[in-house]
């Protein structure tokens, strides 16, 4: 298995985006990041595409082969992957082991969604299609429901708060106002989070991440060949993938993921690390309860403590564990294809030095985890500043 | 890069198959392939799926993790591969390279549709968004408006004619007879084909695949490790994939695929193997006219000669080149994510001499073409008798 380098990425600015396509958003991101490799379209041996539903946002299925089709590129492998809001991370962990395999030299990750073509009403009916069908969301269950349950079950175990949580909330939209392809750029206050209205109780609208257009695409060689680009290069040290039930109630524990907690612990031993070697994270803060929960499961706070950490900002920018500095799915936006694209973007320029105004100083490691249905898919990436 | 072999294979009934969930189905024949191979669900490192819209068909995303579910398998990695009807095809290839690539020593690769739950126009306008929804769905052309015009093109240019068309048709159903899990056990005349009702002129009823259920699944191992398990080996031989425009307006040529002539070569070469090579061949006929364009596009034909062929016989059962022996997507169904998996199952299960009634003698080597969207995506696989 070879060594994999991330060398170039791009992402369109976050937000609801008008009248464009995904298939336009996902070449101008990868355009972005071929320029920032310094490669040209004909180097591309392969496209892989992370989306959820291009069918009901969009009316189109088949996404993968449009993206060499409008970058000029003729007769390219392109696979689309899915799993629901993991199919970023899927699709750049598939680009890393298509290059990994030896299969390919030069692979275009990307991922996308044009989400606000909708209502919000049916926007979450569709995001619902990611739970099982059959014992859940039949019976009404969708995402802020099955979270809200999560968020009861933490509070009850570990005495976690609603300013816990709104602290997560408060400090990513923090981190958001130094990112301006962010969704949002509005400071709020924990006030703010307390007094919004009720989602699912008890997570209000500032718990909850936004519905966003939006692509993100990371260019990846072997690492060996790395410098034959112009692109600062940071190594992928590992990455790992983790599935679970469908249905919550299959499932021992509502307060975290087992999923999170066998892909980090895959990430951490493919790369020989632990969590103290990690100076930065990308978590899948769908909704702030997940990001509460992802760092405990991840092994950077004991169980009970992440939302501790969060309410003495621990976790923001200037803390010791910088998370989600891109403004994270909570305030960056989250379209779902492109978040864990997204993720390793953040991660890579982070640790390449690139990361503009919201740069964090002196990180070498960082980490993303991107998570799937109600934690049915977990996918991590363990990333490393280049030389 | 590992040689790889599948060991198991499984397949349910093609067909109308009721009140049902793809779920279920994909299961069942996961069990199948499971017995066949003589594994447990706790020897599987990972699970690919092909699969087209369970959101369309069924209200159900992110179908990968229900695998692994229900199978009881906790936390394997479960991936979705989606490129319209080249779907399965996808998910077999991509197991393939994980095996190769040497990232696990035993994936289960599987496909499953359950399109009959919605009318007929109702799959005909889904499958549509296979298309380019911005310049040929949204003006109107569905795949059978799409094939017909290369039909017309073909006949135009080669002097291919209906009749020929019709013996595809009258070939497949005729092989289906002795497919106990097709969809179709019923012999057709070339009289029928021409004279049933006219779908998208010259492309008569009879001249379209069904729609269908069902899953297929096959177990896949590093060819070293063949004889530690029950299930009779077929070396994986080759796999290639390959992209077009996704708008026919877009390509010089509607006589044929770009995409198959290119996947078809890069297949025999990297299995250093010719077309005079190849015993079997399951080939994608969406249309009868997509069997005559791919045994052309492939070199089993020159242009113009792939009607001729299936007009004398040449492609039955009992002729030189025997072709779609499973009855092809004409007449054993054409689950879509389902099919390029099933192309693969009928292959190995012809080379190793599990095909039953319809066994052909002596096919050392054998090959599968699938096909997505107006052929924008092609996969090819090239399969051989073990040891």
């Amino acid at each position: 298995m070879r060594d994999v380098a991330v060398i170039g990425t791009g992402m369109t600015k976050f937000g609801s985006l008008g009248r464009v396509t995904s298939r336009e958003l996902v070449t101008a991101a990868s355009i972005e990041a071929m320029k920032d490799a310094g490669i040209e379209p004909k180097d591309i041996d392969a496209v892989y595409i992370g989306q959820l539903s291009g069918d009901i946002f969009e009316h189109q299925m088949h996404a993968a082969p449009g993206i060499p089709d409008y970058l000029g590129l003729a007769n390219v492998p392109a696979t689309r992957v899915e799993a629901a809001c993991a199919s970023g991370g899927l699709s750049i962990m598939h680009a890393v082991m298509a290059v990994a395999g030896g299969f390919y030299d030069l692979v275009l990750a990307a991922g996308a969604e044009k989400m606000t073509n909708l209502p919000t009403a049916h926007v979450t009916e569709a995001l619902s299609m990611c739970a099982d069908d059959v014992f859940e969301v039949s019976l009404g269950v969708t995402f802020p429901g099955a979270f809200a349950m999560m968020a009861r079950a933490h509070d009850k175990e570990y005495g976690t708060n609603a300013e816990m949580r709104a602290a997560v909330a408060v400090k990513n939209h923090e981190h958001a106002l130094l990112n301006p392809k962010a969704q949002f750029q509005k400071q709020i206050s924990i006030d703010k989070v307390l007094n919004s209205i009720m989602i699912a109780d008890p997570l209000t609208l500032y718990d909850c991440s936004p519905i966003t257009d939006g692509a993100a695409a990371a260019i990846v060689v072997p690492w060996e060949d790395r410098h034959k680009y112009e692109g600062i290069p940071v190594k992928v040290r590992s990455f790992a993938q983790a599935s679970d039930t469908m249905s919550l109630h299959d499932r021992s524990d509502l307060t975290g993921f087992t999923t999170t907690k066998i892909a980090a612990q895959k990430a951490f031993r493919m790369a020989n690390l632990e969590p103290k070697d990690i100076d930065i994270l990308e978590i899948h803060d769908c909704f702030t309860i997940a990001e509460i929960m992802a760092l405990e499961d991840m092994g950077f706070y004991k169980k009970g403590e992440g939302g501790r950490a969060a309410l003495d900002g621990e976790t923001r920018r200037d803390g010791h564990l910088p998370v989600n500095v891109s403004g994270g799915l909570k305030a960056k936006g989250h379209p779902i294809g492109a978040t864990g694209v997204a993720q390793v973007v953040e991660i890579a320029n982070q640790l390449r030095g690139k990361a503009g105004k919201r740069q964090v100083a002196d990180v070498e490691i960082g980490m993303t985890q991107n998570l799937g249905g109600s934690g049915s898919t977990i996918v991590c990436h363990i990333l490393e500043r280049g030389d």
